[in-house]
C-alpha cells in the first residue's frame, strides 16, 4: 500500500504536468501508468527479436505470458518471429526479470518498470505478477511507421493505485461457458484488472456442480453449469494472468434456484419453487431460523471455498424484501425469542452465522452493502453497490464502511449493465473529495465493473463489458488526475481494437446479428442505424423484468447496437461546437456528411426489407431520411417552407420515442439543429 | 443396411426424377433427403409454437436436440416463444416420437419421417439420433415471406446412404481448444455427419492429459492438450448430437512427440527427439523390435480406449519411410531372425501386434491404408487415404479393401486442406461406377473430410472446413444421382449462412483478419482482394514444410482468404459464358460491373497503404486496378493501342503468378477476356 501514500503526494500537488499531458496524446497506454517519460527510440520488432525471462525463480505465469506475448505480437504484425518460445537466463532483446513469485493475495506487488530502447527492452518487477503487467504495457506500445511495426520507446515506472480492480461476471441470469470467461479474462489482463468476481448462483440457476448436493446442478441449472475440473481449470488459467476469482454464492434472497432443489430450505412451506425465468427481485428466500439450513451452507461453502484459493468470498446478502419471512409464523416466533427487531436484524444473524463458518474455512466474508448493519463485525468485507438510484448517496456506503472499520470494493457507478457511457463511468472516482485518514484509505481495495447479465448472452456480452470496462479499469488502476474524457476517448479507440486479437467478440458478433436480421443480404443500411443507436439504458429494455425471459432471443437489433454509437459521438461533439458558436458559417462537414449519409439511408434499406426482422426498422430509418434531407435541404441553402419545418418537428418527435429496445443517440442533436436552423434560416 | 439396397435399386433406374430436380430450387436441404414431396403448406413460427417429445423413453438426446432447437429458432427469426422448453407427451404444434435409443454404433439406424402441415409437423423416427436428423432437416425448412418466418411444408422420408460420414481434425499441428471442437461438432450435426475423427498426436504434439505416461503431455504437447475430463466431456457432447467419436494415436511414426517424452522406445539410439515445428514426414519411429514399445502402447492404448466408448480405434500407421529402422542394426538383425523381408513387413508385425491388443480392449484396429499389407488380417478397417497424388488409382485402395474383406472408409478426394474447390469434393463419389457385390458394398462404410492442420489455427480453421464440408456431407448422405453442382452451389449458399448461428467463426474472423491487416481502417478494398484470391493450393503455401512453423503468424492476407471466392465464382462463370458465345453482344453485367469494381481497387487501397500489412498488397491491386481499366476501355468502345494491348498482357504475367500466398481466382478468366478482347475488338 505504500505506492497509494506516494500517490496521494502526488495529486496533491494537482493536475498532471502538461509534458505527460502530451504523452497521452503519442502513447496509446490504458490503463495510463503511474510514470513515464517518453523517448525517441524506435524498437524494431523483425524476425531476430528474442525474450528471455531472467533470475532463479521458475514461474508458470512468467513462462505462458511470455510465450503468449510472442504469439499475439507475431499476429498482429505478421513477423515470423524464430525464437517462438522465450530463453531462459540468456540475452536476448526484451529481457524480463523478477523478484518473488506472487501468492496472489490482496497485497500483492504489482509494480514494475519498463525501458524500451533502440535495441533492447528491459522489464524488472518485484513479483512476476508485475512482470505480467509489464509485458501488457509492452503490447500496447506496439506502433508502425512505413517500414513496419515498433516498440515506441519509453521509460515506465509503474504501480497501481487501488488493489482490488475488478470485473463481475452473472453467470445465472444467462450462462456463460468457459471460453467466454476465458477469453474475457484474456481481456481484463490487458487492463490490468486482477479479479475476477464470479456470480455463481441466482434465481435463474445455479452454476456450480456440487458433489454434496448434486441436486443442485441437475434441478437448478437446465444442465448449464461448470463442472469442479472446469472451476479449478477456470482459477489456474486466471492465476497465470494475475487474476484473483472471488465466488459468489447469493444467500439467503436470490435463491429460487436453490430452492427448487432444496426446498425444504425455504421460507415458505409449500410454495412452488421453480428456476426464475424473468428478471426482478424474488420472493424465494432461505430460511434463517433452520438449524439445516446452516448445515447446507456450511457444507456447501466447505466444497465451493476447496476450489477457489482466494481468501475473499462473496455471499451475496442483497435485495432480500423478507415477503416471505413475513409470510412464515415460525420465522416470526423466532425474531420475537432471538430479539430479533426486524428482518434486517434476522438477516445480520444470518450473516454473522456465515461469517462464522466462513472464518472456520479461513475465507474473509463478503457481502452487498446490504450486509453493513450495526451489529455486522468489521472483519466483513463490504460490496457498495447502492447510490443514487437506490434513495442513498451516491457511493456512500463505499465511504461509510472504510470510516466505520470495513475493507469496501465499490461497483456503485460502475453498473456496466445499465448501458451508459464510458464518459459517465470514468467519472466516478471510488474516493472523490472526501477527506480518508491513511487507515481508512487503505480499506477502501478498489472497484468492480458488475456485468449483470440479464440482458446479455455469450454472443453479445463482450461489446456489454468492452471497451467500457477499459476505462473503468484506467480509474482503477492510473492515478487520480489521470481523468480528462477526450484523451481517454482517443487512447480508448487503440485499446478498443486490441481486445479483437484477443478473441473479444465485441466488434464481430454485432456483424453476425446483423447478418441474421437481414438474412444475409446487404447490411450497409443496418450497420449505419446500429452505429447511430444505443440500447435502452438503465435496465428500461426490460420493463418489470417480463418483457424477456431468459431464453428470449437477444439476437434483435437492439443487441447489436451498443453504448457510445460511434457515429453519435462525433456528431453530437459537431451539434454542440455548432450550438457554443451559433454560427451558419460554422455548420461543419461531421454534421453534413453525417446527414448526407442518412439521408441515404431509407434508400439503402428497402431492397432489403422484405426480412421479417428488417421491416420493423423501415420507420426509424425513413423518418431519419426524412429528417436529414430536410435539414440538407436548408445547409444547401434552399429555404423550407413553414410545412416542413412542421413536418420536421413532427418527425423528430416521433424518433424521440424508444423504438425497438433502442434510443437515436443523435435525437438531441437533431433538436438542436432543428432549433439552429429556425432561428438561423428564415422560413421560405 | 436395407437402406443402402433400396437406394441401388433406385439409382438403377438412373436420374433423379424431374419433379424432385424442382424441388431442390425449392428447398435448402443439405443433405439432400432420400425420398421428399413437397406441398404448399405453411406452418407459421409465433410465440405459441410448442414441441413435444412423446413415447415411453428418455433420451438426453432428444430432450437436448429440443432445447437447442427451440433456441436456435427463436435466435434466427426473432420469436419470443412462449414455451421454452419441449413437452412431454403431450399434444403439440411439433410432436417428436422414436422408437429406441441408440448406443451409437456404426449400424445406428437414422433414418426419420418428417411431415410439415399447415398447423402441425411430425417426426417419427426409428431410434432418438433419427429424431435429431429429423429437426436438422426442419431448421433448414425456415423461409420466410412478408408476414413472418415459417416452415416450408414438406413429406420427407429421409435415411443416409452411407453409415459412417465423418470429419476428421487434426489438433497436433495446431491445437484446437475444446470450444472449437464443439462448435464444429455442432456445424457437423447439422448437416448430418456422424464420426469425429479426433487426430489427438503428431510429430508437433501430443495432445491428451496421460496419467500412465504423463510425460507425454507434460513434456510433448507445449501445455496445449485436452484434460481427460475435457475428452470425456467431449465425447458426450458429441454423443448427444448422435455424432461417434473415434480417437486416433499415429505409431509407429509421426512420433516425434512421443519420442520426445520417452525417446527410449525410439529406432534411433542417441538421436535427439523433440517436438516438431515444421511440416512434412519426420524420421522419428517407434521401434518395433522393441518389447517396452508394445508394454508402453498396451498400457497407453487402454487408458486412452476408456475414455472413448466407440469399438473404432485408430492407429494411423501412415507414412513411416522407415529411414530410422534401416539405420538401426538391432532391427535390421531382427528383421533378418523374423524373416520380415522389408520394413512394410515389419510394421505389419507392429500392427498385427497393436490388432491384438486392441481386440482385447473390444477394439476394432482402423489405420491409414499403409497398414492393408498382405499379411494383415481383415478384422481391420483401411481408412483409405491415398490416390493419384501418391502414385495410386483414384480412390483405389477403398474399393480393393472392401474386395480384399476390409472394412473401409474413404478420405481420398476429402482433404480440405488441399484447398481444391467443393466443386472437386462433391464429385468424388466413394464407389463410382465400380460394380460390387451386396457383401463388399456392405464394407464401404462411407467417407470423411480430413483437416489437417498445418497451416490452420483456431482463427481460421471454421473457414477451412466450412462450407465444403457440407457439400461433403450431402456426398455421404443422399442419393449418388443427387450430384448436379449448379443445385449444390445454390443450396450451399443458404446452409452456409446457418453455420453461423451454431457459433462457426468462418464469416466472421475473416473481417477479423483483415481488420488487423488493415489496422483498423476502411477495409473495403481488402474485402474486395479477398472475395477475389484464393490461397495456394495443394501445399503449395508451405513448400518443403518449411517456410511456416507451428508458431508463425497465420493473421496474413492469405488467411482472410477462402477457396471458392465469391465474386470469382460467377465471374469465371460469366467469362466462360461469353467465351462460349464469343459475342461482343454478350459481355454481361457482372462482367462489366466486376471489371468497374475492380478498376477503383487500388484508389481504394491507398489511404490505408501505410499500414505495414496491406502495404505488399499494392503491386496485386494497382495491376488489377491496371488490367480492369484497360478491359473497361475497351468494352466503352474504345480501341486500345497496340501499346496498351502490350500493358494488358505484361500485367496479366505479373498478376498470374502467386503472390503474398494467395493466387488470383479470375486470372484465367481475365486471359481469355484479353484473348476474347483481341478477336473481337480492333487495335486503335
Amino acid at each position: 500500500m505504500k505506492k497509494l501514500i506516494l500517490y496521494i503526494l502526488f495529486v496533491s500537488f494537482g493536475q498532471l504536468s502538461f509534458s505527460q499531458n502530451d504523452l497521452t496524446k503519442e502513447y496509446n497506454l490504458m490503463p495510463w501508468p503511474e510514470h513515464i517519460e517518453g523517448n525517441d527510440a524506435i524498437f524494431r520488432i523483425d524476425t531476430s527479436m528474442t525474450i528471455s525471462i531472467n533470475g532463479h525463480l521458475d514461474s508458470k505465469r512468467v513462462d505462458n505470458a511470455a510465450v503468449n506475448f510472442l504469439r499475439r505480437l507475431s499476429n498482429r504484425t505478421g513477423v515470423f518471429i524464430d525464437r517462438g518460445f522465450p530463453l531462459k537466463n540468456q540475452e536476448a532483446s526484451i529481457e524480463v526479470s523478477y523478484d518473488s513469485i506472487s501468492n496472489l493475495t490482496v497485497n500483492d506487488d504489482e509494480s514494475y518498470t519498463l525501458k524500451v530502447q533502440n535495441d533492447k527492452i528491459i522489464i524488472k518487477a518485484v513479483t512476476d505478477v508485475g512482470a505480467l503487467r509489464a509485458l501488457q504495457t509492452l503490447l500496447q506500445l506496439v506502433s508502425y511507421d512505413e517500414i513496419g511495426y515498433y516498440f515506441k520507446g519509453a521509460d515506465i515506472d509503474d504501480s497501481p493505485r487501488f488493489v482490488w480492480r475488478g470485473l463481475m461476471i452473472d453467470v445465472a441470469r444467462h450462462f456463460h461457458p468457459i471460453e467466454v470467461l476465458k477469453r474475457n479474462l484474456d481481456a481484463m489482463a490487458s487492463v490490468k484488472l486482477n479479479v475476477f468476481h464470479w456470480h455463481l448462483t441466482d434465481d435463474q440457476g445455479f452454476r456450480v456442480e456440487s458433489k454434496v448436493y448434486p441436486k443442485l446442478h441437475e434441478l437448478a441449472s437446465d444442465g448449464l453449469y461448470y463442472t469442479q475440473d472446469q472451476i479449478k481449470d477456470l482459477v489456474t488459467y486466471a492465476s497465470n494472468l494475475g487474476i484473483r476469482v472471488i465466488p459468489e454464492i447469493d444467500v439467503p434472497g436470490h435463491a429460487s434456484a436453490i430452492l427448487t432443489a432444496y426446498p425444504e430450505l425455504g421460507s415458505k412451506e409449500g410454495y412452488e419453487y421453480s428456476i426464475e425465468r424473468h428478471a426482478g427481485i424474488f420472493d424465494p428466500t432461505l430460511d434463517p431460523t433452520n438449524e439445516e439450513t446452516y448445515v447446507f451452507l456450511e457444507n456447501l461453502f466447505t466444497e465451493v471455498a476447496a476450489l477457489f484459493p482466494d481468501r475473499y468470498f462473496h455471499i451475496g446478502g442483497d435485495e432480500n424484501a423478507g415477503k416471505h419471512w413475513n409470510e412464515n409464523e415460525k420465522i416470526t416466533q423466532f425474531k420475537k425469542e432471538h430479539n430479533l427487531k426486524n428482518n434486517h436484524e434476522l438477516q445480520t444473524y444470518f450473516n454473522i452465522r456465515l461469517e462464522k463458518t466462513l472464518n472456520k474455512l479461513d475465507k474473509y466474508l463478503m457481502g452487498w452493502d446490504e450486509i453493513m448493519t450495526p451489529n455486522m463485525p468489521t472483519t466483513a468485507v463490504i460490496h457498495s453497490w447502492r447510490g443514487e438510484n437506490e434513495g442513498l448517496p451516491k457511493g456512500g456506503s463505499l465511504i461509510s464502511a472504510a470510516k466505520k472499520g470495513y475493507q469496501a470494493v465499490l461497483s456503485n457507478g460502475y453498473y456496466i449493465d445499465r448501458m451508459l457511457s464510458v464518459e459517465h463511468h470514468y467519472s466516478v472516482d471510488p474516493i472523490g473529495n472526501v477527506k480518508l485518514t491513511e487507515d481508512e484509505l487503505k480499506r477502501v481495495l478498489g472497484g468492480e465493473a458488475t456485468m449483470w447479465s440479464e440482458l446479455v448472452t455469450p454472443l453479445t456480452i463482450d461489446s456489454r463489458i468492452w471497451p467500457r470496462t477499459a476505462a473503468i479499469a484506467e480509474r482503477f488502476w492510473s492515478p487520480k488526475n489521470v481523468n480528462d474524457i477526450d484523451n481517454m476517448l482517443h487512447r480508448l479507440k487503440d485499446v478498443n481494437h486490441k481486445l479483437e486479437e484477443l478473441g473479444i467478440a465485441h466488434i464481430k458478433n454485432r456483424a453476425v446479428i446483423l447478418r441474421n436480421i437481414s438474412n444475409h443480404q446487404n447490411n450497409s443500411a443496418l450497420e449505419t442505424l446500429t452505429n447511430l443507436c444505443e440500447p435502452l439504458k438503465v435496465y428500461s429494455r426490460n420493463k418489470g423484468g417480463i418483457e424477456y425471459k431468459s431464453f428470449s432471443p437477444f439476437t434483435l437489433f437492439a443487441d447489436a447496437c451498443v453504448v457510445d454509437a460511434i457515429d453519435a459521438v462525433p456528431f453530437n461533439k459537431a451539434v454542440s461546437l455548432l450550438k457554443a458558436k451559433n454560427n451558419k458559417e460554422d455548420v461543419s462537414a461531421v454534421i453534413y456528411n453525417s446527414l448526407k449519409k442518412w439521408s441515404t439511408n431509407y434508400d439503402i434499406l428497402l431492397p432489403i426489407i422484405d426480412a421479417p426482422n428488417v421491416k420493423p426498422l423501415e420507420p426509424l430509418s425513413k423518418n431519419l431520411s426524412k429528417i436529414s434531407k430536410l435539414l440538407l435541404k436548408i445547409f444547401d441553402d434552399e429555404k423550407l417552407s413553414q410545412a416542413e419545418y412542421n413536418e420536421l418537428n413532427t418527425t423528430i418527435d416521433i424518433l424521440n420515442k424508444p423504438y425497438l429496445d433502442v434510443e437515436l443517440a443523435v435525437i438531441e442533436s437533431l433538436q438542436e439543429l432543428i432549433k439552429f436552423c429556425e432561428t438561423n434560416y428564415p422560413i421560405k
